[in-house]
């Protein structure tokens, strides 16, 4: 009976960066996975960009029966109706603009609509969440914000510091989002948030999508029950319209993926991110959430809190779908 | 009377590549020239051509008053209603798509409706008109043929070498064109095409739009009359469907520009194009096309050789327009 509620539901899942292929948007389907947010770019420059987009254009032609890629929020309601599981780009960094302001509309026309700001180091917009130090936003910072605004991109604040991630919160015309991150107070790891950026986001009308990440629970022993409670404390705390999932799945990958995605160009050792030299490699997955196809175990988790269908539905999609809405429409 | 005649024309100018300003944009509003094909590269590689397409997006910004995009036939009657000259995006070189197929599709999503294949030199694609050698369309040309025939892109020729011209007149699924050239009957300008490839693109339901660059009609002494008593021989000869402008104008660029134009990076010496060591600065135009607002001129002119309003029209636009419904439909 659950699982017709899971079905009906329009499932978006805020992070998703995976080695792509037919078996993995097979997933996405068995997990009833309306649309994923997923990442086109970490360090790649403009160039290397492109060549990830062509990639996609070609993923939408040979899994046309199981992905289409979505522009709008109107998309994902059609590929809840095709049956579909709607991609939206997004960057995890700045990178792919490099300095050049006009690459904002350029990267919107060929239909990205989320850029993170910062990938853990600073960028040319402001500091990531592994520096030690802070100067906030800047310059280039500012006018990158005020030409997303105006096109209708997403502002991600996910693996920016915290006063960079405050100060966009604040200079943002129009609501930003953490879309893969979990309170500090859940677990208390480097790409987590503080009560204060929590209230901020909120007080702006932003959103935060909760992470299943191990690094961002506590590791892959945190319980399902455990989860669920976060939720409900968050939705709680930040009121029920500002909440949904980013899981931040990352499936298929080899360990020098993982090199790439720490490390990039920016350094000749090896950064062990959020792991550690004893256990450098991706990390192991809970068993209530080993692939999106393990979707249907949250929606239950979620329900055994007490959380009613209309809230639960709202955070497994309905407000990132509304939130799109707004996010998405040219300013 | 005519002007008023020509004031009602849907006049497409095929070829126009300036350094764009808003006198030259009145200049356009001035000759009722409702859209252009415009140039955004030369010899630009990817990256360089993204800076290009973002200057575009400002103007369109700056100048809301008198251009807008035109990504389809529909977009340039659009344009007609509202009084603005419609921009059609083209490259004059492959250089932008690199080795790289998946570049077509997404500069097609950037709105790029034109390439020619080879821009007076070898390209990866086909040879072009100053090689001496002719190896004809390459295996990536029949590749990138194959794919700007699926997504709607137009294959222009007006630089390529005749055998490639013949090959990708042949190998094109759907219709072909050569944007800005006249045949070589009228002036054996080495830019100029023969009877042979002319013969061929009306066969193949190509278009061919004549050219008033000076290099192409045998210099500025040429007169208004001898111009327009050619465009009736060639609407004898292909047929009053295949044939339209495309005036080549080039506005407002310095020498060094013409250098760039003309040398790229390919060589380190000065190359004179059509041009020669005692004559290597842009041409003087004609008295009667000194700039695209003398567009009524050629009207007027078109007429004066009995040529019927309907075959005028014809010729000043609509066959281009025509022909544009088609080849940017997607395959």
């Amino acid at each position: 009976m659950n699982r017709d509620f899971h079905d009906e539901l329009i499932l978006i899942d805020a992070l998703e960066h995976s080695n792509w292929d037919r078996d993995l948007f097979n997933e996405l389907r068995a997990g009833g996975v309306t649309a994923i947010h997923t990442t086109l770019a970490v360090w790649e420059d403009a160039r290397t960009t492109l060549d990830n987009i062509g990639r996609w254009h070609r993923r939408f032609e040979q899994y046309a029966d199981l992905i289409t890629h979505a522009r709008s929020a109107t998309d994902i309601r059609a590929a809840k109706t095709s049956g579909k599981t709607a991609i939206i780009f997004g960057f995890q960094n700045a990178s792919p603009i490099e300095d050049d302001l006009a690459l904002v509309k350029v990267f919107h026309e060929l239909g990205v609509r989320v850029i993170q700001l910062t990938y853990n180091n600073q960028s040319l917009i402001g500091s990531g969440c592994y520096e030690k130090g802070d100067g906030g936003l800047t310059r280039f910072g500012r006018e990158v914000i005020k030409e997303m605004n105006r096109v209708g991109m997403l502002v991600d604040l996910s693996h920016c510091n915290e006063r960079t991630t405050l100060d966009a919160i604040e200079t943002s015309e129009r609501p930003v989002a953490v879309t893969h991150s979990n309170p500090k107070w859940f677990h208390d790891g480097i790409r987590n948030k503080s009560d204060e950026v929590l209230r901020a986001l909120e007080r702006r009308g932003g959103m935060l999508g909760l992470s299943l990440y191990p690094f961002h629970i506590g590791g892959a022993g945190r319980t399902l029950a455990a989860f669920c409670e976060m939720v409900k404390r968050v939705v709680e705390q930040m009121g029920e319209d500002h909440i949904g999932i980013g899981s931040d799945q990352s499936r298929k990958w080899q360990d020098a993926d993982l090199d790439w995605i720490r490390s990039g160009r920016w350094t000749f050792a090896v950064d062990f991110g959020e792991g550690s030299a004893a256990n450098r490699s991706w990390p192991t997955w809970p068993s209530w959430f080993k692939t999106p196809a393990d979707f249907p175990n949250l929606t239950e988790g979620l329900l055994e809190t007490g959380l009613s269908r209309g809230q639960v539905a709202k955070v497994m999609g309905d407000n990132w779908l509304r939130f799109f809405d707004e996010a998405f429409r040219p300013g």
